[in-house]
């Protein structure tokens, strides 16, 4: 099943309604303002199904960001092979966390916000985890059982605030800059292990199988509950693999009016043009 | 004026209301949940003013923490001259942030949890700013317009986690390990200066005025707000001084029944004893 979060007229006050896609149509979930809001009936997949609101094409939906607003994100670093050999590092015994607020999200059609005050925007595809069911120190065998299914996200960084200080967050999570979507895909339609390619006008920067994650799915919802309770809607982004701008040489960044696709095989892509702010 | 959030067995959905503290009095504000959901009102500052709902007598009232669910906590690290030099660092040209989730907040006298999976818990005594009034690019001279006021808070650190990557994040976010209170000290009422302290059992282990920040509360809000809109009732968590368990000689951390004290003269205190979870 793949759920999606609608922009509509009339969807409540965040102009917004959780929707079921069933091949080129999109059927609204009523009573759930978005898939994060839908997450919080325990019943969600049930009531998702069931499911029978008013209808609208695919094509040329205006969606936004699939939980537009999760309680955490939590971003994972050194988690493929090849991007840790890419920045010169060990393969890691922990998985390297930091965090994303919800402020930086954007849909997965939506224009990528270029800040004027870095020159260093660079991409990272990854592939995100959403959580379906409450937990705290779930066993990585009862992991999958709390994972409500995946999406594509782009955990666009601002490398020359990333670097300002030892600490990453204040180049991961500038306003309206991750692109996070199209939909969440459950479970049961997906595993990692299908590629995942990033291209900036075309050009492939990166393209390498999901399968290649250091820390898998499972293993970072056990090990992320072990230290907080993990909510439904709550979103793990699970690393990027080799092919950033940041170690290409020459450096490569963003530029305005470039149009950045983000894609995994099995969930979709998000393309995103880059727009300088005002 | 201050303000706090006290539990009640009729307190709504959370079982808590927002009151305003007059003398030794607690007085509901009727109709919000808490102080983060008084501060979405524009006129929050008037309402809270006008309150005259039902009393409680401050002795013995059971508080959470005063912003309960911000919708972002943003910590700075190497921001008191002193602790920059315990810890081997030069004092920095940009401010150091990362991130804490809303989960690990606890009221400031609850129980502080202390994990079994570490062996390093330490405390870090802090001047919290929370947000009054949303906004972006906010410049350094309006930056006081958008705070409501201020709180202590203790970021109580399990360095091991905090240290087994380069990133912060997971030994500064555990369960029910952060407090936060006793209550929002409205800006005029208060400004960065007086002595902060924390001691353990009445041992003072930090002891330093909260006029020794590097980046003060308003250079903070106009350095987050460039990354991202700074919303009410987020928390900017502005640091802490020397005299952190870890830096000493040898490290002290905290242990099971030991009483955590953190004080900001003019903003109360929290009392937190320490409690092994099970």
């Amino acid at each position: 099943m793949k759920l999606l979060t609608l922009r509509t007229a009339n969807g409540g006050s965040n102009n917004t309604v959780a929707v079921r896609q069933d091949g080129e149509t999109l059927t609204e979930i009523d009573g759930f303002a978005d898939v994060g809001a839908l997450l919080q009936d325990p019943n969600w997949e049930t009531t998702a199904k069931a499911a029978n609101g008013a209808t609208h094409p695919l094509d040329g939906a205006d969606l936004a960001a699939v939980v537009p607003s999760p309680g955490k994100i939590i971003c994972v670093g050194h988690n493929y092979r090849n991007h840790i050999k890419e920045m010169g590092r060990d393969v890691p015994e922990y998985p390297t966390l930091f965090a994303k607020y919800a402020e930086s999200l954007i849909g997965p059609n939506d224009d990528l916000a270029l800040p004027q005050e870095s020159d260093a925007v660079d991409w990272e595809a990854e592939l995100a985890v959403i959580i379906g069911k409450q937990g705290r120190r779930i066993s990585e065998a009862d992991a999958a059982d709390h994972i409500a299914g995946y999406a594509v996200l782009n955990d666009v960084s601002m490398r020359d605030y990333q670097f300002r200080t030892i600490q990453w967050l204040q180049g991961k999570t500038w306003e309206k800059s991750t692109p996070f979507g199209p939909a969440l895909v459950t479970k049961d339609e997906f595993t990692a292990g299908p590629l995942m390619t990033s291209a900036v006008d075309g050009d492939v920067q990166q393209s390498t199988p999901t399968s290649d994650l250091v820390f898998t799915p499972e293993f970072l919802v056990s090990y992320i509950s072990t230290i907080i309770t993990l909510n439904p809607g709550d979103v793990i982004a699970t690393g990027t693999p080799g092919g950033v701008g940041h170690a290409q040489d020459p450096k490569r960044y963003l530029q305005e009016g470039q149009v950045l696709l983000t894609t995994i095989e099995g969930l979709g892509q998000l393309k995103n043009r880059v727009v300088k702010e005002a």
